[in-house]
């Protein structure tokens, strides 16, 4: 079915509309994931595939499947609401009612842009390509910003990706603060997309959503990348019961399956699970720049499910890898850029050196 | 959280606010599924519960799970795709392009209610809830109509759940293709709920929604209810192409879990496993029937998947079944309704027949 291969997509990354740089690179630089297309354009290349162009977790979460009689029912809402307090709770969302599971992030950033009224929207970017299109499909103006300038942003909406993906820029969440408040002053939102923030806990500003000062900042959390289990679909808004009110009725009574409310349940109400992961992630990517930086590339930032580095003749490295079965993750918005996840084991980083070695 | 006991969802069944029949009722009158609130209510109750209340099949397709790898990634578009394809060849839908995916049909229907421009709606009723909710919440004047009247109906959308719930009306194609017909003439639209369809296949218009005159039909369709999986969230729209191209813009590129793309994709092309259960699923209706005549019920109507009977006291019924752990499905539109769905195992059905004669 034709549209997949982003024809109907607006251009995701940055402000403008660059050509890609490649014929090759073109339906592989709007999202990571897309392995399916890789071989198509590869293939000669040994399988299987190692895919490191998306920023999910290699190891995942050991979650319980659902049990059959949960998969063979309608999921009930007491369960649904029970994954839901749970998340909260892992979020520091301390009351009950701000927080609702929805069948992934890119849903629901999508469902934001169709809800709340915006004639501009500023995005502090290059960031996640989604939030740019959503806005501009629901009609309003988008402006993207350098992440640094974000203070000085003057729209109706204001996004920001904290970290940012795939820079890894950090917002303040003092800074944050002073926005959200700016914005309720205005009338106007402000998202922030924790998708990765697990990576770095101290940026959340999920307690603050939909309350007091915050009461116009809305926060956005993902499942599947830090919990690497991306085909789950799970995720959750927190914000003001208006906003929640207004997702639950988008979505329905079943927003998730019963294998989200099962991985979830267990996932998030795992701490010892949580904090062994941060740190194991955050020397894996001290490890990948380590190799990033002895096969000749400059790191730019990332967090610590993806590293962003760059390299003059980034493309030709993006064909060389591909061409050994190494999936990365070129960039419309600088060619000269790469994103690499993590490799997921002994084997996964020796291949990944070794295509390194092989590309010069 | 405390809005899923209901509160902030419109009454679902009928043109009006009925009172429900009792306090008991109030929660469970809504849809089924609603096992916890039964069982709050009801806590002397025999456990485990009989879960009669929804017209799921009872006994799911053998679908495989997901592979962990799967689980642990996001779903390729190609694989999404490939769903679509075999989705769409076991409705009939010829041509690809004009079938998404999506995560569950109660997203998609309520999707539509905010896509589609409509001041005026015609819902043939009574019926399942959530079309009008949908729509009265997206700002239309919503008007029901008895399903036997829909050929009058003159608005903007025209809503049929066919084969019709709870009563099972059957809404001839023959019928619905005029309906489509006259609605193009006017750029309004015809939707048609085909949620449990496959309990009587030929009534499906699938193969003519969104080509020729029938290019403002949408056709949504419902994986969960016939193959006994609702819990993992998968439902389909068969529509013309910018009715597919809005909704993929609403779901983004992962519309669906690797759990519901593993499940579909073997479900769907198990032709003979799908001819088996249409025929045992109207053996067991039929066995449902003579159950509830002989316990003192008139059979109103139904599909294959659930049966509608009426009795004067099936408040008290409903009630008194509650107490022995069997939950049926009330309705506020007429308090003389309960629904059954099929009981699962030769257990299940012994213990209905004695439920129901220790309430005549």
């Amino acid at each position: 079915m034709g549209r997949r291969d982003g024809q109907a997509i607006d251009p995701d990354w940055g402000p403008v509309a660059l050509k890609p740089s490649g014929p090759d690179l073109m339906s592989l630089s709007r999202h990571g994931g897309r392995l399916a297309a890789a071989m198509g354009q590869f293939p000669a290349a040994p399988t299987p595939w190692m895919d490191l162009s998306t920023g999910v977790n290699p190891r995942p979460y050991p979650a319980p499947s659902a049990p059959r009689a949960a998969r063979a029912r309608l999921p009930d809402p007491a369960e649904t609401s029970a994954l839901e307090d749970v998340a909260a709770a892992a979020f520091g969302v301390g009351s009950a009612g701000r927080t609702v599971a929805v069948p992934g992030s890119e849903a629901a950033l999508r469902s934001l842009a169709r809800l709340l009224p915006a004639k501009t929207v500023a995005i502090a970017g290059p960031t996640y390509g989604s939030h740019a299109a959503a806005w501009r499909e629901a009609g309003a103006q988008v402006q993207s910003m350098p992440c640094r300038d974000l203070a000085s942003a003057d729209a109706d909406v204001v996004v920001a990706v904290n970290p940012n993906n795939p820079d890894g820029y950090r917002h303040a969440p003092e800074a944050l603060a002073l926005i959200a408040d700016r914005q309720a002053a205005r009338a106007g939102w402000l998202i922030v997309d924790e998708a990765f923030v697990e990576t770095a806990p101290d940026l959340s500003v999920a307690a603050q959503a939909g309350v007091g000062a915050g009461a116009r900042l809305i926060v956005l959390r993902s499942f599947g990348k830090f919990y690497g289990l991306a085909g789950v679909r799970l995720g959750f808004v927190v914000a003001e019961p208006g906003v929640v009110a207004a997702l639950r009725s988008v979505f329905g009574d079943w927003p998730v399956s019963a294998e989200a409310i099962a991985a979830g349940r267990a996932a998030y109400t795992d701490a010892a699970w949580r904090a062994r992961t941060q740190a194991s992630l955050a020397r894996k990517a001290a490890q990948l720049d380590r190799l990033l930086v002895r096969a000749g590339f400059e790191i730019v930032g990332g967090a610590s499910l993806f590293r962003l580095c760059a390299a003059d003749d980034a493309p030709r490295r993006f064909t060389r890898l591909a061409e050994q079965g190494v999936l990365t993750r070129p960039f419309d918005v600088d060619p000269r850029w790469l994103r690499f996840g993590l490799p997921a084991n002994r084997a996964s980083w020796a291949r990944l050196e070794q295509a390194l070695e092989a590309c010069p």
